[in-house]
This record gives C-alpha cells, structure tokens and sequence, in this order.
C-alpha cells in the first residue's frame, strides 16, 4: 500500500503545483526550516534549563504543596523569569492543599509462620492519613484491583488490610500507557476498600522496575466513607509479601504519622512575552513547579519547568518578536489537588482569553518523540490545518505528531477550544524514577533535557507564525 | 505540501486496488503487524539481554582483544548461545592485537608560572606507545586539528607535546554525526604530529560533556614516522589547559607504561539456526565482544552483542523457524584492530556464502530510533523493495529508516551486495559513557535494552519473510 501511495504522491506533484505557488512555499519551507535549526542550535549551546534544574532539584528539592521548599521554588523560578527581559513577570495566588508525610513509615511482616518478622520499605501516599502513634495491625488480604473488591464484599475485607497488588503491564511501548492501566488501584484502592471495612491498603509500587524502590503518587478519599490509611511498597516487597500470602496467613503492622493541615497560600509562576500583531492570541508553555517530597522532583517536573522557561529564554536570545503572546506558566499543585491549574483557568476565562494553543512538559526531561495533540478532531482540521501541515519540518529531528492527552493543568483550558498539546519525551526510563527518591538532578542528561527545549520551541515557532486559519 | 500528498493519496486508494487484491494485502498486514506484536511481547516479558549483560559487563567487563576478559567472554557467550537450542554454535579463529595499559599514566602541568603543578587526569589511546619509566617533558602547542599541524610546520611542532583541542560540536542532533567530525585528531593525531617532530600528544576526549572522565579509543600509527605516545584528557582539564596556554608557556610531563606484546589467538562467536528453505541466504545480527579495558563495556558493545544473542532467542521462544538462516556474530577486535569481521568475511567469501542482510548493533542499549542502511539506492531498489516497503509496519514502535552507515564488523561484507543495517538507538547519553570507565551496567536501562532486541528482531522478521525480490 505504500509504495502506490509514494509513486502516486511523486506524480501528484507535477500536477498540482503551479511553478509559482511552489517557489513561494518552498521559500517559506525554507525559511522555517532555516529558523527551527536556529532554535536547536541556540538550545544546544545557550540553553540554561540545566543550570536551572540543578538549582531547583538540589536547592528546592521535594517542592510539595504547601512546603517551604514550594515557596523558595516560587521565588526563585520568579526570580529566574525576571532574568530574561520578558514583558511581564507575576505570580496567581491560589489555595492549595498541605499535606505533610512525618518523620515515621513502618511496614512491618509480623511473626510470619515460616520467615518470623520482616521490615518492608513503605512510602505513604499523598493525602493519606496516618495511623496514630501506636500503628495498626491486621490480616493482610491480596487483590488484583477495585473489581474484586466487589467479588469479595465485606465479609472478607472487614478489619483487613487490602494489598493492591497488580503489577504494571511492561508491554506497551509508551510506558504511560503501562501506568494508565495500574494507577487506578493506587488513586481509588483506599477509598473503594474503606467501603468494605478494611483498616488499611498497601499498594504494589507503579513501575515495570524491580527493585526495592517504593513510589508515592496520591490517593483521593471519598466523603463518604472513612480515610484510611494507604502506604506504597516496592515491586520486590510487593513479590514478597505475594510470595508469603500464597502459603500462610500474614498480619502486617503499619505505622504512619502523615496528616494533612490547612490550606495555604501558594502561587503560580508566569511570565509572558507580548504579541506583537495578536496580543489577545496566548500560546502557553508550561509544567508543574510542585513535586514530590522525597525527592528532588528533578524529571517530575523540574523538567516541565526549565523547558518551559528555558524556551523564552531562547526566544528571546534569537531575537524573536512573536506575533502572538508567549507565556510561560508553572503550575502549582498539579500532584496533589491541581489548584493551581484550576484557578489559572478560572481567572483565564473570567479575563475573556483566548488560549490559541496550551503545551504541557509533564512527562521528564528525556529525549523528545514529539507531541500528543487532545481536543476535537474538527478543530485540527478546520482551523489549525496550517500549523498542522507544517508538523513535517520537526520530523527530521525525531518528533511526531499523535492524537493523545496533553497535560493535567492545562486540560481545564479544554473550553477555550484551542489547542492543547502533550509535549512527549521517550518514556522508558520514566518509571523508574517517578514519585521516588531517586527523582533526582543526576537522572537527567544534559542533552536529552535541552533537545526538549529546541522541541517545543519549534512547535511554538509554528504556531506563532500560522496560528488558526 | 504534504496537505495535497495526502488528498491525492488517499484518493489514490480507491482508484489502485482491486478489492480482491487489497483483502490479499490486509491480511498479510495483519499477520506480520501481529507477529510483530508478540515479538515485542516476548522481547518486553521473557527477554534474556539484561541479565546476560549484567554478566558481560561485570564478570567479563574490560574485555579488550588479548586479554584474559575477553578470551573469558568468548567462553560465556559460547555456553549461553548453547542453551538456545540452535542448529549449532561455533567459535571463528582469528588472531588479534594485543595493548595493554599497563598500570601508570601521569599528565602533569609542571610549574605553571600562575598556577605551580596540576595533575590532570590521563587515559592512554588505545595502541599508544609508553614514554619509558622516566617519563617525558615538554612544551605544550595547541592545535584545532589535523590540517594546523601543515600550518605551523616542524619548526612550531619539533620537541613539542601537540595539544588537539577542537571540542565536539554540540548541535548536530545524532550525536554520532558530531563524533565524526572530531574523532580524526584523535585517530590520526599522533601519526600526523610525529611527521613534524613531535615528541607527543594529548588529545581533547570526544564528549559534549563536560566533565573530568578521560575517554580512549584508538590511535593509528603509519610506518614511515615515529611512534608517540598518545593521551587523551577530560574536556575539563583541555579546558583548563587552553585556558593556561592563553596566558603562559605550559610544560607537561607525561608518563605511561603501556606497551604492545605480539598478536594473540582470539575468536569470533556464532551461533545459527538454518533456514527451512532459503539455508544458503544469511540474515546476520551482530554485535562486538571486545570493548575497551577501563570499564564493563556495557554500552560499547556489550549491548550489541546481547541483543544479537537475545534476537535468535526470542524468535526460538517465538516457535519461529526461519526460511533463511539467522546467524548471531560476536566479532572480536572491533575497538583496535577488526580483525575478527576482516576474517569473518574472508572466510565468509572463501565459502561462497551470501548474506542477504546483516543487522549491527554498536551504538549503546539505549532506546531504539530506527536503522541505518548502507549500500547502493539501486540493491534497495531492485532488490529488496518487498522488504523496505514494509518497514511503515515498524513506525508505530517509533523506528524509522534512513541511509547511512551500518557498523564497522559488518562493512566487509559489503562485497556480497546484501543490505548492511546499522542499529540506530537513541544517540543522546552515548558520548557520557563512550570509551570511558563509566560504560558500566548501571547505565544500562533494561526495558531501552529490550526495545532494541524487539526492534532488531521485527526487521529480521521481514528480512526472512520477504527476502529479495
């Protein structure tokens, strides 16, 4: 089938194109080709994305909602901003949740028949409640996911501690795709078995690694039913403790002393250069400044951020003056309750504005394969077929265009009907570092993290210049 | 463009196939896109790479041509190709060079007007003579490459240590593009010095990183001018070393006991299964087992012989039996000398033997890109347009096809006018690990390092199924 199509592609050729309309897209092709090797020539050699993320990794590590470290990452990504003579320069204030892991996780096998007690390593989830200072102990009770919660029913899970225990499927290419398939169990499995009386969950770690890693992530209650707490284990304690249950009864003792406070002040951190000819026109790049505590956030998401910053910075660097309005927002909160991407969209649409296009870096600073584009397949076609049709030019450094998600805090522009753009790094490694303690500045490379920057770069590039049709 | 292609292409559809013959080439889509699928399964499930290159690189890491490593791994990857239940396994004998480090290198700043004596870290290049026990000193020249030495004449050079400097170029994309272009002072650098009188060199290792980690590799001596030794330093100390010379006549003091002994029996490892109905058409994969001495060699090319081993694997898991027959080749002596894929195609031509394809996997475990092909447009054209028509099967799984290079073990057997792939793994973090005594296993991913064993085996796949036209 494709060899008919390229010969017949080749003959079409020579019979649509007018001698003149051709010389005059081949020099636009020229042009924007010309420009969007500027870019990654810039970005490769002038880029400041690295320098920055060791900054925010090492010195603002663990950026939680709510934290200090949080606080410092507003200022100094402020601060940052205000480097680069942009037009403007400010900070949203927004409510976000606090919620704080203590300074106490035990996950402790105990007395099993055959192996006597054993520690496991445990990572408490985002928004769990602790266990109070005496802990809990109870049967262990392993289940595949929130189905069988159901199949089980109260009988068998009342007083219990449910294991959440399937593992993440490594078949898919887009290891996202992996995660979307187990993250369920880890988000809902806490609320879902409260309803059935179980005391406590313990959650298989979301990864296709095994190692003795546990990963963090949030769990969400319900009002309903009571919050009980939910701790994560690692893929090789997950093994164990399966390994166990499959010949004896076992009783794990749990101990956590997280808790959630009040709300408190925080902020998202923007800064936009002016359009020239269509200031009304906003093309928004951005990621999430708050990460997990236990770690330096490095991938999730310093990453996003010093993408996001780093391509003004570029912009500017070449001399770009941009049609349209570029800004650079990063999100606060996006792990645990996504305020800030809320209330940036609220203000937005209170404002009247138009987001022509939203790209979101929220998936690691790793080699970039291109972009997932969410949204109705008429708008692509009916008005952005122009910056679509250009996609071409960005393939020779590697990227494509999908249909796909884009990101969770700029999804809540999706009424504004532009369009909304997952930037997409390769994605194999991502999970072996995600909400773990090694999310850390030494994961990432220098060069992968740059290409991404020269990568959304050039999408802005196009989506300047064409804009809708 | 593009736009219009894809109207027409479309268009075209309807006018080219008859329904009969199009429901004929649904179907085998749909077979080879599901076998393709599984393919991938297995590899991503019951893949065998990671483990066995967390032997190779550690048990057997350093496994330079002559060395007691190498001829050990010779013997590993013999006993594991054994356990695959292939129609045979052999070992080729070829006779290799043999360098040796030796256990002394010094580099040192000696009595700097500004900054006394420094101690740079040194690593000798690979067939690099020694200074002798006492060392050498002398003044340092910098020199931005090859065609400077023709500039500035023996009377700049004679008794001077040459200092190559040119730094890699960052910006190109594949990061192998930018080690052509300054792997030659490194190569060449110390012949082409010697012709003017030059006592030795320091070379400027071939990194965009900067960093303080000396990589090696090879230096080739001509027979007409004196052998010098010939040392490569980290781009941080080059950098300090420029900085010096900007300011101050710079005196070095080298010392290094490596030496050359004579040639050693080594051996080439092969394993097959033989073709069902075409036995006589080869599909070679191959990777090589000699890898520097400073580290595991775990990118370069412990990965690339993995993956060859691990291809005949999963198809074996796979119940495939190919209508050609697959060879796994583990060429020794790529790094200083290639002897084993000089002598692997002498015998190959002796037998009369045709390789319709041969696949090489030397560019690191990292996240498949696609493949490099080499050869004349007419044998693609001609012959094999069944088999590249088909490639659009593998886009999905994010592999594209270009014209290249293919590998250095597999160029000889270009006389026989198959296709020669090379591998193309993302090429970003290659240049932090090449030649260097961080090519370690720990910076080996494992799901990147099945992915290539996946990718590899799909074109093997079509190869066999397709064949020549």
């Amino acid at each position: 089938m494709p060899r008919i199509l390229t010969l017949l592609s080749l003959l079409s050729l020579s019979l649509c194109y007018s001698p003149g309309v051709y010389a005059q897209e081949r020099e636009e092709e020229e042009e924007d080709a010309f420009f969007i090797r500027r870019i990654y020539d810039v970005a490769l050699t002038e880029g400041r994305c690295y320098d920055w993320l060791r900054a925010l990794s090492t010195d603002y590590g663990g950026r939680l909602s709510g934290s200090p470290q949080a606080a410092a990452a507003v200022e100094y990504t402020r601060q940052m901003l205000d480097t680069l003579g942009l037009d403007s320069v400010w900070l949203q204030a927004c409510r976000v949740p606090h919620w704080e892991r203590g300074d106490t996780e035990r996950v402790r096998i105990v007395n099993s028949p055959s192996r006597g007690s054993i520690d496991l390593g445990g990572l408490a989830l985002g928004n769990s409640v602790g266990t109070g200072p005496e802990g809990l102990s109870a049967e262990v009770i392993e289940v595949q996911g929130l189905d069988d919660l159901e199949l089980l029913g109260p009988e068998a899970l009342a007083g219990k501690i449910v294991f959440f225990s399937r593992p993440m499927d490594p078949t898919p290419i887009r290891t996202v795709t992996d995660y979307g398939g187990a993250v369920d169990q880890r988000v809902y499995g806490a609320a879902r078995a409260a309803r059935y009386g179980a005391v406590a969950v313990l959650v298989r770690s979301i990864t296709t690694s095994r190692d003795d890693v546990p990963h963090t992530g949030v769990t969400v209650y319900e009002d309903e039913t009571p919050r009980i707490p939910a701790i994560a284990i690692s893929t090789l304690d997950a093994d164990l403790l399966s390994g166990l249950l499959r010949q004896e009864v076992v009783r794990v003792y749990l101990q956590a002393n997280c808790r959630t406070y009040p709300d408190k002040l925080s902020y998202n951190v923007i800064g936009e250069i002016k359009g020239t000819r269509y200031p009304e026109e906003i093309i928004l790049v951005g990621g999430h400044l708050d990460s997990w505590d236990v770690a330096g956030g490095a991938h999730d998401d310093g990453a996003g951020c010093v993408h996001a910053m780093d391509v003004l910075q570029v912009m500017r660097r070449l001399g770009y003056r941009p049609q349209r309005t570029l800004r650079c927002v990063l999100f606060m909160n996006e792990e645990n309750g996504l305020r800030g991407g809320l209330e940036y969209a609220r203000v937005s649409n209170e404002r009247g504005e138009f987001h022509l296009a939203a790209i979101e870096s929220d998936a690691g600073g790793f080699t970039p394969r291109g972009f997932s584009c969410d949204g109705e397949a008429s708008i692509f076609v009916d008005r952005f077929k122009s910056v679509i049709d250009r996609f071409y030019l960005l393939e020779p450094y590697g990227l494509s265009l999908s249909k796909g998600g884009s990101g969770a805090d700029i999804g809540p522009l999706k009424s504004q009907r532009g369009l909304l753009f997952g930037f997409r790094p390769d994605s194999q490694r991502y999970f072996d570092y995600h909400h773990t303690a090694n999310d850390n500045f030494d994961a990432v490379n220098k060069r992968e993290l740059e290409m991404g920057v020269a990568a959304i770069s050039s999408l802005v590039y196009l989506l300047d210049k064409y804009g809708t049709d």
